[in-house]
């Protein structure tokens, strides 16, 4: 059978990916189909079919390379000697990069991503996890070297993930999300840089 | 021509609107219609639309009572020699319980209550605003009395409604409205009170 998601790394998945990726960017999700992705790439469908069941399938893995991609970033950060409010700050930097990326390779309405989440709901579930594992990374490194005091790690880790969702939850009640502009993000990376600071002075020693 | 909202405190008017908050409260705004309320009070239709052009307009009007309840117990609060800290604690869970009376009069679903945005974005946006006015004078407080740090009042005040804001909106895209129950109005409580310490220590002088 078809096979699926997470299917390796074989040449031929990266080619998939990559032009999938691009597709993405130019069309958002609900306007690409895996006859256009066939096609960019020289592939029959049925061959497409072979590596991919459907473009969410395809999706999914561009978003989880993207999500990987933060993580890398981060962690890499967390082994640099910088102080948990820097880290914080670079967390909420590259999270709204990470929040861009994925917003320009959906081009999802906000009622549609309303429409497309019982598919994607595992896939955002398991990053808000990956996200909040992260944090605790951070908080523990910070209170280990007397920056933070000693707090409940769990509860202020997925508290910071919450309060930064929200930020963009607000914006995605507010706006459409097609129609987002440079000053919406400008706003946000405020409130979200903000934050940071607040909370980590909120819980220094 | 028909009165419209703010009509008065004419004893009519109280009646009206204390009736229709007990319908709101049984059977939701969209459950509830103009013919229930006049019924409930004795009153012909023809009456009701004397005094209000319909039922969304009865609606505001309860919900601007219940806005001003919660103004009028800040404001009250804010007249006593509490800490800045304090009253952000407080600021918090009564903004919580109107939250849920909202949510308990309305009765609307996540999606409906997208839907009725037109009708009541402005009665939102100027409770917004007045939350905002509230917050600053919370926070203005704070730095007269050496609590707070000099921090950009209207920045720091809007920041803080928008964490809080933010915490709901989690919930309304992540949940059914009206299938929150009683554990997700403690978690939010207890995020809301964690944000309320963490915030008026990472603003401490």
């Amino acid at each position: 059978m078809v096979e699926n998601s997470n299917s390796g790394n074989s040449d031929k998945t990266v080619i998939i990916l990559a032009a999938a990726q691009k597709r993405f960017a130019h069309y958002g999700l609900l306007k690409t189909t895996m006859n256009d992705i066939a096609e960019d790439i020289g592939m029959s469908k049925a061959s497409l079919y072979y590596y991919f069941a459907d473009k969410e399938t395809i999706f999914q893995d561009v978003i989880r390379k993207e999500q990987r991609e933060f993580v890398n970033q981060i962690e890499k950060f967390l082994s640099d000697k910088v102080s948990g409010e820097e880290l914080l700050i670079t967390y909420v930097k590259k999270r709204l990069s990470y929040f861009q990326t994925f917003l320009n390779l959906s081009k999802l309405s906000s009622d549609s991503i309303k429409g497309i989440k019982p598919i994607f709901s595992q896939l955002f579930e398991n990053f808000k996890h990956e996200e909040v594992t992260l944090l605790k990374k951070i908080i523990k490194n910070g209170i280990e070297n007397g920056e933070f005091e000693k707090v409940n790690v769990t509860e202020i880790s997925e508290l910071f993930i919450s309060l930064i969702q929200g930020l963009r939850s607000n914006l995605i009640i507010r706006k459409e999300l097609e129609n987002l502009d440079k000053k919406d993000y400008q706003i946000l990376e405020k409130q979200f840089i903000n934050v940071a600071k607040i909370f980590s002075k909120g819980i220094k020693k």
